[in-house]
This record gives structure tokens, C-alpha cells and sequence, in this order.
């Protein structure tokens, strides 16, 4: 494959916080190695309908630190359709796209997959909050969402403080539970339940409280991944079999926005600069991933095969060290 | 009346952000004009059973940028009986407490009022996120719980753009919409239910949502306060109605907490030294407000009786702007 | 005079956070009530220059959370001379505005009484974070600067208790203590010196130091306003006197921006709504403030002899209640 | 060597937000793993003085969200002599301290050296907000430093905006540039200029802004390092050759505190608690980094002669993206 004269960005699926950063790597980059660079929106909807617009220099000023995206970000049922590929790539076609970056969760992987089993060179990198991506050790957005979650438990924590209460909050995390994991230790959650780790409710969570309580603390922090659920339930169990007053609290989408952290706009700045220098030498079905703390790329198919591996043993240092 | 030489402090009901900044105020004007302070844990509780501890000017070092109450706060039934009572203020004789300021919402100020009523001095500061006492303009909490929400929409706001979503959030406030008023102004929420102003479905929120997005608009905020709460049922009927996705939001305990903002800081440190002047001219039975932004007391059964007119006038204002 | 048809609304002087929200209702509430709205770019230069665009709803989305100001902003040497006031006249005509709302401090003022009598109806509101507009009790931006301020000597705060150090801190406030005040006092500060009060550097800064390391306290900050200034020699004189390691900080520009708190926010939107309001009814000359925590308006000239009497009995309590 | 009965703990040399998660990891997990552990106060000061405290599983509740040090922070000279030295161990002696978890940078680290060479075994962990241990990927305190950088940047952003102006920064790190490459990165600052790669005023800044400002570009932020300095004159110098106004801001000492991020708190946690681990085996002399992502440790001796590598190809992408 040669140099693509055109290269198309997208969003697709969830939002995260630092997409920004990466949709402008990629235009500054591009630009500079004398593409021209088409800004698609709504994701794979944009590229089936010819949404799309020319960047320039100036297009993705004052954008780095804006939280979501400005491409819009959609899911797009006809794009898992032959017929919607084809359309995608008439589309390129006309418009003269000879290269794409998609940003996002590995929904959005297989899409670039597909476009680029067909012959327009795709380059992926992970954008969602959720960490779940198995090829790499990193996703866009964690960070930023973690920090949120962070400064939320962190003012909950306050109030059960003041009231001696136990606070059983939900993070995001439908799959997978690097948010509470992470989150958990952060804010020093008495109790971590994800899907992971089995998790039993007495030894767990009631004999970690009471045992704690003997030492004097007098509120508590319980995470739960949303993949778990059930907090509601959960929070008036625990103040049954306790006698603390327990309240739940989802933090919901609240979790997806805000202005991204250093570590989001550094990555994402550095991981679309990688997806643009493949493209340049008209490399094609590849996955931007961080390893290691160094970005590399790898091919999108063994990518997605890739199982990540929950961290028991940090799993156990938390609990070690919240007591 | 003459001045006590030694008074208590306590936090009662809900906590609020500036609490800590109040008990400040209160214990180093009460040592510097020569009096004993007693800091009481638990709100009355604590005045029933004793647990108090006296302060020096160093023990509310470091607190006035913390949330909560660091004197803890509660509820407490048994005050509301003549037995509790006496039993407050046996402790306050045999401890020599001569005066009192109390720091909370209504609740709080009626047991400061029973106790004056026995002899006891005692004034009263509002100290509650809801702003819904009225007698004062301001309540001590209400413009960091604001905040709180605003950054939180703020997020909210960026996911919601990205998806093009209508974000359906419930604030605060069980009793009162302030929260809700003000909050839904400075994000522009397109609608803000509450339960002072009768809404209806269609004109108030359908109707505005399609006018507007025929402007061009494609993300909503509909503010709704807790009294009225239903935000989930609100989003699904939106969303069949509009067609525009729509999620709800339910902010819930996040808002209470949180290092307080410069104006609950600052008011609540005017208000804490105004209650100890009060004190220490041997004045008790009074609440200290805000009355067009200057810091007044009243009588405190006068100040119970005050109903707080919610400002229809504001309403529509952030309606004729939020298009 | 009569309603007028087409307004123009522009920013000058120094920014402030909330202008953004100042603009918004301005714009929308002239669309509402059926006029055409001119956005004008960088002050009274674009008025000159006619460097302006039409406003529609959609002009002001999103932006009510932007610190800095969408119209941008400059001082204007010309507009000051009978000719720019000419040339600005003209385009006025030229363009059909009829009236024109400026969002700025009171060098603004000036420009807009001028024009006002010239025959152009001026409606202004006072925007910089200075507060130091005597006919107002506040200005958009202080509320933010503030709490700027706050948050960054909050963190100051935490390296100077572990180092038990001293931290001098310069805040913005050429001509007005009010930033050094609030901010005194809503951070703990051991002493608060500005323009407006005389302070004598043994008896109120060393004296204090040391009669309350006496109690305990290890750390102090020393809050200066820009108007006294010296703070690294300030530094060194302390901390030779004292012995207390002392360091000296300039918050500078930083304290002129960020995302507007809620009081910024809402204060704003309805002082921008009150300028159209006066307008809409062909009123001029006049300037929108905020008395006793009302939106009012007052006669651009009366309001410009006003003066505002530093608040000597809160500085007063302010010194008590940091010990 | 055997499992200590006793370990202390300290915080040497400047302080950093992260710090507190590592003393509560390094109590919890000694605590939990049968160990008394003992507090020391202001560094290796605390440890020739014996000012020193048991903690228990509550001394470090509550602190993991603070920033600065609750042990605080010290230089030692007396520490650098053999005297000092014969103190410490002494004391040690007395305390029955059998081993010690040093938080600080690398004058730190050697005092660790010094101690395991004289039969005290130490584990020393790299605490410093400037990233400039060469030993290790990543120091405690560096996000949080980074966050703080990039949020106060944010801000002068809004105003420079507004003005068309250049905002010349200085940011911590007088021998290392980490600080401002990786902010410069996240908020797009349109040179960086650190002492690790040399620059041409005319070259490296006046042409490229001037380059940027021919796409349209009219405000600018140049991010310059301490160690490299003379942000006054430089703002003055660019000002004269581009007349764009320009205003230099040096972040100063904030940047040092506040509470930790995630990252900070997580990785400090996990460090923390490896320095336990290794003491529990009886294993002194390393010191606990992060390398490619893991928690792992070496050689004290071989740790102090790594040196850093600055990350020139990062350096150069920044500039790519940042036109």
C-alpha cells in the first residue's frame, strides 16, 4: 500500500474524555505529512451518509481539553451490514479517503476490521472508559473517569463521615471492573466487589466492616462495579446486618464527561500521532495499544483476541491495606 | 442576661459544606473574648450524653477547608422529648455551658428554641444545601452543593453532546427547588421542574425541547428537583415523545460533600462570630441570617414562622434564556 | 425613544469569567423579544472597526460554562478621542443598532455614557474580577477569582504545613483589597494586608506570627493584594524576623479565568437579561447593578461618583477569628 | 537478615501530593503483617531526635485523599554527617526500629544507602513531584503536579484568549523537564522549552508562532521549565519580535500541593506497600520503582547511577501536533 493522500477520523461508540486530544493528533499530524484529513461524524453513521467536513490546522484549536467528542459519537446497526460496508466504502471512494482512524471500544475494532479486509487501511486505537480493551493496557478516558469517581467518593465521603454512615456506591463498568478496582484503592473502600472476584457477602463485606468498626472507624466506602449492581439492595443489607446506616449512590453518566486528565490527553496525543505514521506508510488493519507504557501497534484481529487478566493480586493488596 | 463563660457548639440535622468553617468562626471568637468552648459530637446527642470535649484555639486548625462537620451531626428523637431536654440541660449545668450555638436547618432551631425557653441561651445559624429556611436569604452549604451540581451537569453536558442525549438530572431538595433554580440556570437547562411552579408535560418540556431543536439544538438538560422527583419515567416518556435518547441522572449524597466554596466559607465564618456576639451580650433565643446580604439576627420563633417565596419571577427568566 | 431593532453587545476591559453567561442572555433575550442581536468583537475596537456578526440562538450555545469571553476583548485608546466615538457612531448607523449593552469595569463605563449622550442608548454591567465597582456590591468574575484563588492557596497550604512554612500570597487587586479579604479569610489567612487598611509589619504580621506559633501553628499564610505588592521582600523580612522559613507566590493571570462558578453564572444571566430589558424599553444611560442582593440599574454618571467603603469591621473580624 | 518487630516510617526532602497514600499503605500493610510501626516525623530529623509516634490502623485514616505529608517534611544537614548518622541508629537502637520505609528523592535515597551500609535495613521509594529519579518510570507526586500544571494552564488559556495575548509559563523542575513536556503536551503549548534539548529563540518560538498565527492562530502558550528560566524577560522578547503582547506567569509553589490524583494515590499505595513486603523478608538496601508499568526493586547503589534518558522523539511529536 502507498501514502494515502486522504485520511478520514471518526468516533464510534461510547464518548471518553481525551478523544479530543487524539482527533487532534491525528489532523495536526496529518496535515503536516501533507494529507488532507476529513473529519467524520457520528461515527460509522457519518461515513455511510457522507457526514464529514475538511480539517485544517485550526479545526481542532481549544479542543484538547474539552471532555466528549467533537465528531459526535453514535453506534451504527446498518454499518455491521455488507450492505452498510459497502456504502462506507463508496463513500471513501467519492471523497477520495484512502486511510481511517477509529477511536474507540472494540465494537468499534471490528468495523475497522472489516473496512480494512475490503482494502481501505484502518487504524484503531482504544477510546472508552471502562480500561476493557484486552490488547491493551491502557484505554483513553480511564483516567479521567477514575479521577471523577475519585472526587465524587471523595465528597461522599464527607457526608458519611459526618454521619457515620456507609456509603455503597456503583461505578461504570458493565464488563469489567478496572473502574472499581482502581477507584476502590483510591478512596480506600473498605470492600471492592466486581465480577471478577467472587465475593462473599458475610466474610466479605459484613465481618470487614465489623472487624474495622472495632478499631474505631465509624463510616465506610463499599465499591461495586455496575457489572455487580444491585446497590440498593445491597446498602440495605448491610445496614440490617450491621446496624450502620448504609445509603447507595450510582454515579451514572456523570462518569463519561469532563475536561480530560494529563494522562488522557498525553496518550491519546501520542497513541493518534502513532495511528497517522501507519497510515503514512500505508500500513492498514492495525490496533494503537500501549504496552508496557509504550505505545505500539499490533494487528487488529490477534488484538481482539486478546484476553485481559483482572489483577487478583492487587485486588488483594487493596483489601490489605483498607482496613 | 450576662455573659456566659462557657458556651458549646454543635452541628445537628443534615450536614452541610461550611459547617467546619462555622464551629471555626464560633470557637476562636468564643476564646478570644475570653470564654471556655465546648465542642459537642452528634448534634443534641451529644448535649444528652455528655460527649463534648473543650477547644483551644489550635483544635479547628486545619478544618476550614475540609467538608462535613468535624463535631459529627445526627438526628435526635429523644431531644424532642421534655425528658431529653432535661437531661441537655442537666449536662449543660453540671459542664457550666451558658450558652449555646447551634448549627443546622428548622429542626435544629426549634430544640434551640425549647432550650432558651428554659433558660438556656442559645442562638441559631442555618447550615443546610437546601437554602429553605425562611427567615434567611442564604443557607450555609447551598452554593457548594450548587457548584457540586453545576460541575457535575458540566460532565453530564459533554457525554450528552456527544450523543446527542437529552440528560434528565435530579438535584436535591426534598422540600424546596432552589437547588434546582439556580443550578438549572447556570448550566441552561432547556426545562427546570419543580415543585413550587405546576409544570406541564408538553408545553413545559416537549414543546420547548422540539421549538428548540428546530433552532438546531441536539443535546437537553431537564433539571428536576427531588420533590418531584421520577426522573426515570421522565426520561422514557421524553424519549417516546421527542424521540431524542434520553437518560436520567439521580445526583443523590455526591452533593452534600466537598471542600466549601469561598462564599460558604466566608458567610459562615461572618455568621459564627455574630452568633458569639450574640452569646456574649448574654442574647439568646435568635437566629442569625442573611437578609439582603447582610448578616442579621431574629427572634427564632419569628424566624420559624417565615415562608420564602419561591421567585416565579427568576423561573421564567431562565426559561426565556434556556431556548 | 423606542424599542430598539437591533442591539450590539460586547465585552471590554480586563476578562472576567461569567461574561460568557452575560453575552448568553443578552443575545437570547433580545431574540426572544424580537430584536436582532450584533455580536461585536474585541470592545469598542470592533464597534469602530465594524467587526461584528448576527447573533442567533444557537450563537451562545454551550458557552455559558466557558471562562474568558466569545466576544473577546481589548481596551480601546481610540474610542477615548471625539473621532472613534464618531466612527463608532456610524457604524452604529450603518448597521441599524439602536442600542448596545457593554459588559466591562468602569473604564467601559465612561464609553458607554459617552455614547449614551451622543444619543445611543448604553445600558452596562460591571464585568472584572475585582469588585471594585463602587456602585455594586459585585462584580462578575469575583465569585470565580475568588474561588480560584482559594483552591491555589488550598494547595499551598498543604506544601506549607508539611514544611511548616510560611507562604506569602499576592492576589490580583491593583486598586481593591477585595480579593485579599474574601480570599483571607476564606483560606485562614494569619494576616490580610491591603491598600485600604495601614498595617504595621511588627505588630501585624511578626506579632501575630509569633503569638500564634505560641498556641501550636507551624504554617501561616500571609495574603497581599497586588496594590501593596513586595511580596518576595515581604518574604525575606518575615522570615529573617521570625525564623520561619517563608516563601513568597505571585498567583498572577491564572486568577482571570477557569469555568464560571454558579454565583458568576447566575448573577450574570440575569444582569445581562436586565440590560435588555432597559433597552427593550428604549431606556440608556443607564448602569445594571447589584444592591442588597437585587438586580437594579442607576444613572451611568451617578453610579461612576460612587464610591465603595472597604468593609473595616469584617477585616476586623477576619484578623480575630486567624489566630 | 529477619523479619523486623518494629519499622518506621519518614518523608524526606520536598513533599508531594501521594506521599500520605504511601505512609497509610506502608502502616496498614506492617500493621497487618504483624509489625509495630512507628511515625517519624520531619525526615531523618524526626530519627536523631526520636520524635517519633506508634501508629496504629486509624492514624492513617482518612488521609489517602490528602495532599502535603501528615509525617511532615524536612531537610537534614545533621544527617550527612557520621554523627548524624550514629544519632539515627542510636535511636533505632532505643526504639527497637529494625527497619525503615524512606518517602522522598533521591538525596533521600542515599541516606537510605547510608543506613542499610550500617546494618539498618531501609527500602526507599521515589516521592517528588519532578519525575527525575533515574531509576524509576514514574515518582509520586507527579500527576498530581501535572494536573495542577495543566488546570492553572487551562485558565491563563480562557484569558489569552481573550486578549490575543501569549502566555509565556514557568513550571517546576530545576534539573529535569518532565514537568513541562508532558503539560506542555496536554494543553498544546506551542513550544516548550527545557534544558535537556537546546533552542533557537528565533527558530524554535518567534517562527513558529508566527507560522501558526498565518493559520489564524492569535493566542499562544510557551511552557518553559524552571531550570531554564527568565520567563519575564523572554515574555518581554517575544513581545518585541512578534508584537503579540505576551505576559509571563510563574506557577510557583501551588503546584506542590493538593490532593492526589488516582494514579498517585494507586501507584503510592502499591509502592508502599512492596517496601513492606521487602522489610518483612528482612531485605534492606532497595529501592521500590516503577518500570515499564511495574511495581519492582533494586540496588539503592544501582539506582542512584541510572540516569534519565529525556524522551527527545516525544519532544519532537509535541511540536508536530502543536501548530
Amino acid at each position: 500500500m502507498s501514502k494515502p493522500k486522504t485520511i478520514g477520523v471518526l468516533t464510534s461508540g461510547g464518548d471518553a474524555p481525551g478523544m479530543n486530544a487524539a482527533i487532534r493528533a491525528v489532523a495536526r499530524a496529518g496535515i503536516t505529512k501533507g494529507m488532507r484529513v476529513m473529519g467524520i461524524r457520528r461515527g460509522y453513521n457519518g461515513l455511510i451518509n457522507g457526514d464529514m467536513f475538511e480539517m485544517n490546522l485550526r479545526s481542532v484549536s481549544d479542543i484538547i481539553h474539552r471532555g466528549g467528542t467533537m465528531l459526535y459519537t453514535a453506534r451504527c446497526a446498518e454499518f455491521k451490514t455488507q450492505e452498510g460496508l459497502n456504502k462506507a466504502l463508496q463513500v471513501c471512494r467519492d471523497v477520495g479517503i484512502e486511510g481511517l482512524v477509529v477511536i474507540g471500544g472494540d465494537g468499534s475494532f471490528r468495523g475497522a476490521r472489516d473496512l480494512s479486509l475490503l482494502g481501505l487501511p484502518c487504524v484503531a486505537m482504544p477510546g472508552t472508559i471502562d480500561n476493557d480493551i484486552g490488547a491493551s493496557d491502557y484505554t483513553i478516558g480511564f483516567d479521567t473517569a477514575l479521577n471523577t469517581v475519585m472526587e465524587m467518593v471523595d465528597r461522599l465521603r464527607d457526608t458519611s463521615q459526618s454521619h457515620d454512615r456507609c456509603s455503597v456506591v456503583e461505578v461504570m463498568g458493565r464488563r469489567a471492573g478496572y473502574l472499581a478496582l482502581h477507584a476502590g484503592i483510591a478512596v480506600g473502600a473498605t470492600a471492592i466487589i466486581v465480577n471478577e472476584v467472587p465475593y462473599d457477602f458475610e466474610r466479605d463485606i459484613v465481618q470487614v466492616m465489623l472487624d474495622t468498626a472495632k478499631t474505631g472507624k465509624k463510616h465506610f466506602i463499599i465499591m461495586v462495579s455496575e457489572g455487580v449492581g444491585g446497590v440498593a439492595k445491597l446498602a440495605e443489607d448491610i445496614q440490617q446486618r450491621t446496624g450502620i446506616e448504609s445509603k447507595a449512590t450510582i454515579l451514572g453518566h456523570v462518569q463519561r464527561g469532563g475536561s480530560p486528565t494529563i494522562r488522557d490527553r498525553y496518550t491519546a496525543s501520542l497513541m493518534g500521532y502513532h495511528c497517522v505514521e501507519l497510515l503514512d506508510q500505508g500500513i492498514g488493519n492495525r490496533v494503537v495499544v500501549l504496552k508496557k507504557d509504550q505505545v505500539l501497534d499490533l494487528d487488529i484481529y490477534e488484538a481482539l483476541q486478546i484476553k485481559k487478566d483482572f489483577p487478583v493480586d492487587i485486588f488483594k493488596i487493596a483489601h490489605e491495606i483498607s482496613i
